[in-house]
């Protein structure tokens, strides 16, 4: 990340952990925030992006992409707050209490439950994060948030059709009431899957922000770097099913081109080449992420710790 | 505590809850910070004794009575201190992982874990409190402890005999070493106990004051205002017996002169009538605490959040 000169980057801390689980995550992260302190921090808020920027350190925002943590408690959201979460998942692709799931055959759409926490969200300043979520439940978020919300990692289903990317009126949905999209890199969101050129990725995100404003589109990598097929395993099946009883989870191969971190950079001038002006491709990278920070996450209650 | 312009409180938050139900205490708590923000806050530095002066509102340091919610986890010290937990007793009453409590046959001593405890409690800045300790543990946790630590509340065992009470030798080394006592009032700790009058309570702090020194003495009134039975019993048998196969947990009789927080104020009055100087009485009523708290609370790590 240090050698991409990444300012930021938002990693996940849990899915389908409860909540003491995810207090083990945390400890690990703790871990790795003393131990590489001249490399990376644990970020809490908007300002820290500056912060990272001006120490030549990489802010990590941490959060979760499923709302399991949260164990069915709207009072667990202002202590996962309080522990520096800052990004939560309503649903990932099965229906969870919040929201129905982009993988589920019916979208249950936004529940009673799911506005009582979307309230809460925008109460301490979490991120509301819709990537996973069935069409219907994200339309249902955007209208019940009264904060921006994101779909941090998903592209157009128009360029790549899978449950996972977003149809026209989504995006335009999304970015109307200003929210952010955040372009993945994840093989499985891809035109082509791993064989998806750079060029092509770039060409689809040049494409993305012309129609929808490139102010509303940033990067959601979705990179798994170094993770074995375990971390796959339990992203996909958690435990609402046995792992014998599905597919073997596997990693798709790396594209050559978004091996690392170390890459970001590429993309970058991918973006250029593929037409987007120098402020365009800037924000696209970071700036629009940035501004977004600003408005999602400070509390809307200053009593809010 | 308005009404008699207490400063600070430092109230519990558990007693043999595990971590998952020390979140649910805690929810309780952010509810009542929110509901009566003009009234109290959650404190998290010695700094905020001094906010709380200026905002006429009450600082409320949360502490834990037992290290049931650490869970044998050292990792959850910060964690905890991430909640705002300010304060944590390694043992109460029986033994712990840590050390072994003042109602024992025999003291342990700090244990290996305790050690470790100690050590991590240090860095990340939460008060030891050996109130319920046997003695051998509170000796070895304050030659352990690299800051000085406190028995919040206890009073001298030459002056009512119970276990819950301190040895001479027990104050000296523990005021020896910068360290805190707070002076009980509840009755089980008082000569004669719910019998104790304010003028016996208030010479025994004047004598403890001339003897260990004014400077490290301080209130820690174990009030338990308006609590049910239920609650004494479960902090007196929590899961480690069955209720029914010990006596009935009831408070004893609140003292005449010391029923609620509002009476804070006659115990000033009646230390300055059992002679201590007004500069003595205002180190006694807060003063000391605010000390001690300057130099126990900040982060030994700088990277602590």
């Amino acid at each position: 990340m240090r050698a991409a000169g990444m300012t930021a980057v938002h990693a996940t801390v849990a899915y389908h952990e409860n909540f003491r689980q995810l207090a083990d995550n945390l400890i690990d992260w703790q871990r790795r925030f003393r131990r590489h302190r001249r490399l990376i921090f644990h970020a809490a808020t908007a300002a820290d992006l500056d912060r990272a920027a001006a120490d030549q350190r990489t802010a990590i925002f941490l959060g979760t992409q499923t709302p399991a943590p949260l164990e069915a408690d709207i009072g667990l959201v202002q202590i996962l707050h309080t522990l520096g979460i800052r990004f939560i998942q309503l649903t990932y692709n099965n229906q969870s209490l919040l929201a129905g799931g982009c993988g589920e055959e019916h979208d249950s759409g936004l529940t009673r439950f799911g506005k009582q926490i979307i309230a809460e969200m925008n109460r301490v300043g979490i991120v509301i994060d819709l990537s996973h979520a069935g069409e219907r439940s994200l339309h249902q978020a955007i209208d019940a948030s009264t904060r921006p919300i994101a779909v941090t990692h998903a592209n157009p289903r128009d360029w790549h059709d899978c449950p996972r990317n977003l149809s026209p009126a989504a995006i335009a949905a999304l970015v109307q009431s200003g929210g952010m999209l955040g372009l993945s890199l994840y093989p499985h969101h891809l035109r082509g899957g791993s064989e998806c050129t750079l060029a092509q990725f770039c060409q689809m995100a040049a494409q993305t922000a012309r129609r929808y404003g490139a102010h509303a589109i940033g990067i959601g990598s979705d990179l798994c770097q170094d993770q074995p097929d375990s971390v796959v395993q339990w992203m996909r099946d958690g435990r609402w099913r046995d792992p014998a009883t599905a597919a073997p989870a596997t990693f798709p191969p790396p594209l050559p081109w978004f091996k690392s971190n170390r890459d970001f950079p590429t993309i970058a001038q991918g973006l250029r080449q593929a037409g987007l002006t120098q402020p365009e491709t800037d924000a696209v990278m970071g700036g629009n992420w940035h501004r977004f920070l600003h408005q999602a996450l400070p509390p809307a209650d200053p009593d809010t710790p």
